[in-house]
């Protein structure tokens, strides 16, 4: 009862709506054991809940579009996922790939090793490769906090903000952790209004997104979209 | 006591020197969160220590050939890795890309969703593919068994028989379980000698490296390659 009661006031406070919380949803399956079926009917059900995006495996593009295209829903790929370790040629060719086959965002990973190593002139030219090959469409830049000090994690948010990237993503979901509210007033306290913000990874309840929100993720990666929208519906009923 | 006289029983039995225990040995330093300097020295360590190659994630094909250009110790690239979820085309381009850098040996992970979706006709197109994208150097098929139930286990072996493919390998070591001995008599059961099979996945001493071998494995798969040959020089001279 306090739990549900500090969920409606976080509500009541943010001015939440259906639309306005799903539309800030990408809701994402990317393990790497799903049927082609079970691909099929997660797509088919983002939709019907009117998520921001589906976000799958780049592989997965062309089938996930089948269920996205004549809908509010777009088609997000994760392009050098998890890793983030080919080729910046490679990744670019994924990204042209996945247009090809309809994706609308890209969410692509950083060459997490070169960022340790603060090869920043690697990282910066690497992001305006990929920025460039996603030729205008939404893309999304993964630094993966978990693996990162805060110095590494300002560093990287300047760099970004240098490339043009519509958003930083925390996390992929297969680090050793998730999306943390301090990341993301961090990430948020660099970028301001020049990038968007996209918490991602062990994200799994309602009352864990409406706080990542209202402390400045302008976007969501779950693989729970559908649980999250259901104990929102649930909650506005009581 | 117990522990070290079985090893040494193992040793003996099987007839195991140094040398055909290192050339069995793929090093790998996988891990997303690696420097430039650590896999360098990684590296120089693996060519020291005469492995069959080092294993590295395509991007650092590169970095990694420097060190293993003048050696015995071949250069290996894990493909599509660890998801195995990108597209057959951008899997044949990270595998151009790598051979174009020095790699010697692609470690490629299939479509486990397709896999699961017993979708065998593109399995098995897929690993043609690839293996004609390869050009003659050495391929390994990853099937990530952790995922796989017995027939699925059975039918990909079945399947890899018809590409050419050099090894199936058990595991990414990214997924919920690595190497097992059942799983790797099984698959040899299958292959017999018309493809090697690398156990690869939690394998961090040398009794597991020992049993793995005996009971079919060609190839080990491991990231604790030097902790391995420490142990069994340690244990020859005892």
């Amino acid at each position: 009862m306090v739990y549900s009661n500090q969920i409606l006031r976080l509500i009541n406070e943010m001015n939440i709506t259906y639309e306005n919380l799903s539309s800030k949803i990408d809701n994402a399956i990317l393990k790497p054991n799903m049927k082609v079926s079970e691909i099929e009917a997660f797509c088919d059900q983002s939709v019907k809940y009117q998520f921001a995006s589906v976000a799958v495996n780049s592989g997965f593009a062309s089938i996930a579009k089948y269920f996205t295209k004549k809908s509010s829903t777009k088609l997000c790929c994760a392009i050098g996922f998890p890793l983030g370790l080919t080729s910046v040629f490679c990744k670019a060719v994924e990204i042209e790939d996945a247009i090809n086959s309809g994706a609308d965002e890209l969410d692509f990973v950083i060459n997490i090793g070169r960022l340790k190593s603060h090869d920043y002139f690697y990282i910066e030219n690497e992001i305006k490769e990929l920025v460039k090959a996603a030729e205008g469409k939404t893309t999304k830049l993964i630094i993966e906090t978990c693996y990162l000090n805060k110095n590494e994690k300002i560093n990287i948010c300047k760099c970004a903000l240098n490339t043009g990237v519509d958003f930083i993503k925390t996390s992929t979901g297969f680090g050793k952790n998730g999306a943390t509210v301090d990341d993301v007033r961090l990430i948020k306290s660099i970028v301001k209004n020049y990038c968007k913000v996209k918490a991602a990874g062990g994200i799994k309840n309602l009352k864990d997104t409406l706080i990542l929100i209202r402390n400045g993720a302008d976007r969501i990666g779950t693989n729970s979209g559908v649980k999250i929208m259901d104990e929102f519906k649930k909650m506005i009923k009581t």
